[in-house]
């Protein structure tokens, strides 16, 4: 085979690979969505299948063979041999585990996940704590088939984010360390801000209508996606031209449906600008989780949380709900949004105390993996982190060390992307605001068109040819800095809180 | 590998392949009811990879030999050697297409379509001519490549329904011919029912609220399955444990929604009550598609277009829609859903004059694939017939030849199916009537429990053990006989007609 035969041949499985991952997709959010109850089991089996299948192509001797000769080959496009080199990453990578690790592990998720389930229910992180410790385990096991240098959790990291390292973690965390308590502290001295007005009676029709609204002015390709209503609410894509959005609706709160829509939307917007041509292959999909979730987070916080943004939105917000918010002012609603309070859910938290939570986390699963801490002891570990750095306590296990389901999966290295996802936002959005300098008018007009734009020609367009911090290099001029998400946060508070 | 082994492995590999098909049902069923616009090409390509791995799979030489050596292994229980039994003759048949034909018939498939689309836009069937000739000289080739005995249409029917053939159809239809014309005439002699009552103003909500009791009154359970609009009405199946239907709602026509509705929750009856120990195996299978449409059509017309059942439904409908029902009697109400009129449109065409439009496909479909009559002179021979058993004559194309999608699918066989199924409903229905002596009574209580028990024995939990007319000798004692349907229609339109 010439250099093109193989390139095609090279395509063609990968992206009858993605076929089969989009198909899951399709089947998982049916899933969460619409399937009826009795339809769980069979449709686990449907997905076991499908994702074998998927695997079975992707590791085959013959596709190794293909991605090794066509690494050698001359006469590959830049984009070309850009996807033949990460996908030859990814074969290397999904080669490392072996079937016996792969069945082992299948199985322990499945343990830990009901065992996680059944002490949710009891309310008793002990009943959780011996199949958490056998998922440990396996992923200081799983750590050392990949192999590392320096912390076994860098290993595990890098499922989650290429080139992220314990050493580039470590700094940020400390940044938010040394910094947010002094910023928070600023906050709980000045006089407190209501926020009662998000929650109230505020029915159902109008709140889904008000977030098709506000999907739509934010660019969002109502032919090329929908939304709908899940438990909770997440983003899917089945090819750049259908990514699926859910959210969920709390008639007495608000908030829920309308920082899920714009963060979900966020997401949603990423899938939907990365390259048609590209699909299947590694230039077509997201660069990291960490850059996905600094489109959500970008949207949501820089954006969605924003004063211009609401001068536009309030007054179409006030119109669905009239009697609710008619004796409320925009400032009044602006601040009750953006009300800081250290509390005990991570995913209820506001975006200041939200990194303690991750910060929190990610301390846990350094020492877990380097064994300095057991799988017994975490609870205690959990509590004590909580009172140190939020002032808070849980009052039981449910709405402590058992309120995530990330750990019970196996996924180990996660969380921190979460607060990469926020700085990396408040970095981009930095600079935007430099770039485009009707930013902030056209976001009173309710025109988010040049941002949009933006971002489609910094990130989305580029889907995985840069690494994360190479990636924020070309946008920022820097790697990833929180001084940006601090300035960001300091200049945002004070105005809120007045000091 | 021992018989236990062989058999484990057969089964693997086939309740892997259900596993893709089955993903490509909720793919297709997410087409039709909920995908965005701009997701049909991905969505395309996705199922034809799940399609081309599942055939893969079945048609594989490792799977042939797996049939072989189990063909003639000892120790499998009869269910299993059935199964066995049915796999290779399914695979056998499936080896039989060349990969050149089938990439040539699906081709043809797409050009046919499109060119059917254009011609219907156009309301022009000679722009449609052409590629269904092509169509039809496949079609030809098809069944010289399965091989065949008689007529060549034989090799095309068995696509559908085993063992059926011209020599068992030519009966049926001649009795159709020699006996509806009759029946007509005595009707057309009578005073003509008054059916305006189905057109009128009929609200959204209610008529789908209406539909979803009628669904729940059925058996239908919805905690394995869920009903949802769509254009056109159809049930699919992703495992006995989620069998979806779709309906559509027509507030000027209230018939449309309600006879979806109950025929394809007949449909769906059928797919819930298969055995889930049988799952992607033969015997998880429905029976074929004239037994599927025996279960539609007895719901459909047996049950629901009967007075006993509307002397229960009729008083909830009539609170449902009380302005637009209130002066309307059972009676009256009855007969307008029954009404008698022959007509251009075969799916809307009543139960008796139906199957003078299914006879008419099938005399052509016979006579296309002998070739004595040729595509372009379709549109004729088709007016003609119309005006010989119908007396009305299409005013032009879209209401003629261009009304069904079928034969641009080189669906060359199917239609027959649909008699078939109405015939042997009304004899499973009337052996039913013998068997369960309340059955009337039931039904005048809203209770189906009974009937559907009685038709989960004798059909639903067989799958595909018995072929139409052994399972049809099982239930009545004797193999189709249009007679059972003759006497049907014949009582029911003397009440109706008073004659």
């Amino acid at each position: 085979m010439n250099t093109k035969e193989l390139y095609s041949e090279y395509k063609d499985i990968t992206q009858r690979a993605a076929d089969l991952n989009y198909a899951s997709a399709v089947l998982q959010w049916d899933q969460e969505v619409y399937m009826p109850p009795k339809g769980f089991p069979f449709r686990g089996r449907q997905l076991a299948t499908l994702a074998a299948q998927a695997h079975e192509w992707l590791t085959s001797d013959k596709y190794g063979d293909l991605l090794l000769r066509l690494s050698d080959a001359e006469g590959l496009t830049e984009d070309e041999a850009h996807n033949v080199r990460l996908s030859r990453e990814d074969y290397e990578k999904n080669r490392k585990l072996t079937t016996d690790f792969i069945e082992k592990i299948t199985n322990q998720t499945s343990a830990s996940y009901d065992a996680w389930i059944r002490a949710r229910k009891e309310n008793n992180y002990s009943v959780y704590a011996g199949e958490l410790g056998k998922m440990i385990a396996l992923k200081k096991q799983q750590a050392d088939l990949y192999g590392y240098e320096g912390h076994p959790y860098n290993a595990l990291l890098d499922d989650y984010e290429k080139d992220i390292s314990v050493a580039v973690l470590d700094p940020v965390f400390e940044g938010v360390r040394a910094n947010l308590p002094g910023l928070l502290d600023k906050i709980k001295a000045t006089t407190q801000v209501d926020d009662s007005v998000m929650e109230g009676n505020y029915p159902r029709q109008p709140q889904w209508d008000f977030s098709v609204d506000v999907l739509r002015k934010m660019g969002y390709d109502m032919e090329a996606g929908r939304q709908d209503i899940s438990e909770h609410p997440f983003t899917t894509s089945f090819a750049p031209t259908d990514v699926r959005v859910t959210t969920r609706v709390d008639e007495r709160n608000f908030a829920s449906l309308l920082w899920s829509t714009i963060h979900e939307g966020g997401h949603a917007l990423y899938e939907q600008g990365l390259p048609e041509a590209q699909y299947g292959l590694p230039l077509g999909a997201a660069a990291s989780l960490s850059i996905h979730e600094s489109q959500s987070r970008l949207w949501e916080n820089c954006v969605g949380r924003s004063l211009p943004f609401w001068r536009c939105f309030y007054p179409m917000l006030q119109q669905y709900f009239p009697s609710q918010l008619r004796d409320i002012s925009l400032d009044a609603f602006y601040k009750a949004m953006n009300k800081v309070a250290p509390s005990l859910i991570r995913t209820e938290a506001d975006e200041l105390t939200y990194h303690f939570h991750v910060m929190i986390r990610y301390e846990i699963e350094k020492s877990v993996l380097d064994g300095s801490v057991k799988a017994p002891e975490l609870g205690e570990v959990w509590n004590e982190q909580y009172r140190k750095y939020l002032g808070v306590s849980a009052p039981d296990d449910k709405q402590g060390v058992l309120q995530d389901v990330h750990w019970s999966h196996g996924s180990f290295g996660y969380f921190p992307t979460y607060s990469l996802g926020s700085f990396y936002a408040a970095q981009f959005f930095e600079q935007a605001e430099k770039e485009l300098p009707g930013l902030v008018s056209d976001m009173e007009a309710g025109s988010m068109h040049e941002l949009l734009q933006w971002l489609r020609g910094k990130v989305h367009v580029h889907g995985r040819k840069y690494r994360s911090e190479e990636l924020c290099q070309r946008i920022t001029g820097r790697g990833l800095d929180v001084s940006s998400f601090l300035r960001y946060a300091e200049r945002k508070y004070a105005g809120i809180y007045d000091f």
